[in-house]
């Protein structure tokens, strides 16, 4: 088989710490686990490269690329201790902008965030069974909200007026929930081999063992939420082996909280998603162990993201307390995406996966970015 | 003294149910307690009313509630059993656009809501601290995300697009931010009356008795984004008194679940505000208690709505299981602002409130719409 090309980026804050981790675990998956796989560690995007260089990252970054495929990143945003003036600051504007530069420059227009709760994270709800807590929320990536259309007229003046148009087109409408969809089969047909099978009942009291459901504002902001609610309508008819559902995003923010066990893929668009993943990534146990991904299902070709949900934390970095655990469930999200084209994947994704669940699972979950690591390359057969 | 003029439009679903127990309320206060009080029951704005008059409200129906101090809504949303295919259906789109068009055409450009804890409420959070959650989101009423403005090219086909324009000026940010200082001003001199003070740390070490949070998505809205930070910058420099803290709405969601005992004041733009207002609700106890207010503080003379933050609820609509007491509370603040123009209203308010508070810090708290009207009746001294 071929290797295939990854590139890492670690990026700002505690970005770095957690990447050497994934770095050392990789190398134990490259070396011990013969994983037909090389790796590069990339300078930017970072605040570092900025100082340097005056920007995030060069010129041709998305060109160079998609010479990879599939991506790393640790963590944006401008890093080192708050509060300190003679440091190298930086808007979260500039310091932030590769996020969606990448996202949208690579056409990954599916973000993937899967929550589930692992014993030995925090429990913040107090209902036991928000353990059953597995859901994957599918947030649109490259247009709605964050299209970036808008300006500031008579700025900074006592009349200003800001706009921000909000764009949503069919195509993009379409693909997205035809995905959910498609997500949405496989996701029941991994817990039919597993033989955890999950039922949702229809009004008429019928039952299907998968559902999707739609988030919208279609009472506010009627003119996507009715172009959302006709593509949701068609493209379900497609699928009539999953439950379909339709939740208001302040209602599913709330139910999310009262009962999360409910819900299975829930889409959403790019900022309805923004919100809605943090708060399921909290409910699942908190952002040290939420993974991302960004991808283009219809285009396989193009290098997918991976990243963790949590970002650069400035506050915290440089101490080694932070938890690499959620850039390493991004390794093994990256690792299984790669075994849809090359089946040894398949098993290291599995075996990293496992590997972290079952140390969370522990009577003592290690804490400390290193011991974790130590752990973690221990069960795998590595060193740190 | 004069009485004050107000009117309770019960609305759909459970809005009925829960207005009769509020009305039966507001009959003891004005002939038990001797409020100045005068109030009439409207039949509108309501699905019913659509039925018979092909709209929600009449056409003179801002210009009719203009002559009242202050309105009680109970509901809205189109009513009856879910999968009745023979019942009057309308779109959310009208039967809910009642909330809107009330809100921008009384110029109401301040929605409040409260989220406390209250013992014998729903305890959704694991962490104890939870308890002493108290915090007010104030969000943007009048413009935003929910300007109205945009449409639907090429509807209905394979080439749609669907835009949704937001709108935010200086003038309606200027006076929601600088209305959001004065109530955590408020807030804390109540807090002092109360010998309950908190304390808000400042990154270098000082302390402050009170906090406003800002809310935005900056990184990802940097239009608008940039509007709020500058007009807050400006506003704040007028209360050095106050602490001030940024969240973006993604972390702000993440935060609410992991401490919400942290906040005080959190000032949003109307989505932002729409899903914080439900999450803190929810995370105080549930919507069954959670109260809102939409006000004119810069115009005292508009008549201000207040409303409980859930919807109509047709599920549960006609079984008497509705939980009257988010009406009750909201029935409380109308008081309570009443109360700014006449001090006897005061009293009732308090009095209304403390009541409340304790029938659902008692013993066995009632359940049951009319069981709890019976309850707080008694406390009160008449009958339901
Ligand atoms: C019904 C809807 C338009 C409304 C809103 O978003 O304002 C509701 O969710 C609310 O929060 O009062
Ligand atoms: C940093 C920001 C632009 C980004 C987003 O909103 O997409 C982040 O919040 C995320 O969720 O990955």
């Amino acid at each position: 088989t071929d290797s295939h090309r990854i590139a890492l980026l670690p990026g700002d804050g505690i970005g770095p710490e957690v990447m050497a981790v994934a770095e050392a675990v990789l190398k134990t998956l490259i070396h011990g686990h013969r994983l037909p796989l090389d790796y590069e560690v990339l300078p930017w995007p970072a605040t570092d490269w900025h100082r340097r260089h005056g920007e995030m990252m060069p010129e041709d970054a998305l060109q160079r690329l998609r010479g990879y495929d599939a991506l790393l990143l640790g963590a944006l945003g401008d890093p080192g201790p708050l509060n300190d003036p003679d440091r190298y600051r930086l808007s979260d504007g500039v310091s932030l902008a590769p996020l969606l530069t990448l996202r949208k420059g690579l056409n990954l227009w599916a973000c993937e965030r899967p929550a589930r709760f692992y014993p030995g994270t925090v429990q913040y709800l107090a209902d036991p069974r928000a353990r059953d807590l597995d859901m994957l929320v599918i947030r649109e990536n490259s247009e709605g909200e964050y299209a970036g259309q808008g300006g500031r007229l008579r700025a900074g003046t006592r009349d200003e007026i800001a706009t921000q148009l909000e764009v949503f087109t069919y195509a993009a409408t379409e693909r997205l929930i035809r995905h959910a969809f498609e997500r949405a089969r496989a996701r029941r047909d991994e817990r039919d081999r597993e033989q955890r099978p999950r039922t949702f009942t229809l009004p008429d009291g019928a039952t299907r063992e998968a559902q999707v459901c739609l988030i919208t504002k279609r009472n506010a902001q009627a003119f996507w939420g009715d172009l959302y609610d006709r593509v949701f309508e068609e493209v379900a008819a497609d699928y009539p082996d999953i439950a379909t559902h339709h939740e208001l995003v302040d209602a599913a923010a709330m139910k999310f909280v009262q009962a999360p066990w409910r819900f299975d893929v829930v889409v959403a668009s790019n900022l309805h998603g923004d919100i809605l993943t943090d708060l399921a990534a909290v409910l699942a146990g908190g952002l040290g162990v939420a993974p991302s991904a960004n991808l283009n299902p219809s285009d396989p070709d193009q290098p997918a993201l991976f990243e963790p949900t949590h970002g650069s934390a400035p506050d915290i970095a440089g101490q080694g307390v932070a938890d690499p655990r959620a850039t390493l469930f991004s390794l093994a999200l990256l690792l299984h995406w790669l075994g849809e084209k090359n089946a040894i994947f398949y098993g290291a994704a599995r075996h990293l996966h496992e590997t972290l669940t079952a140390d969370l699972a522990g009577q003592h979950p290690a804490s400390g970015t290193d011991a974790i690591g130590v752990r973690i390359q221990g069960a795998l057969g590595g060193n740190l």
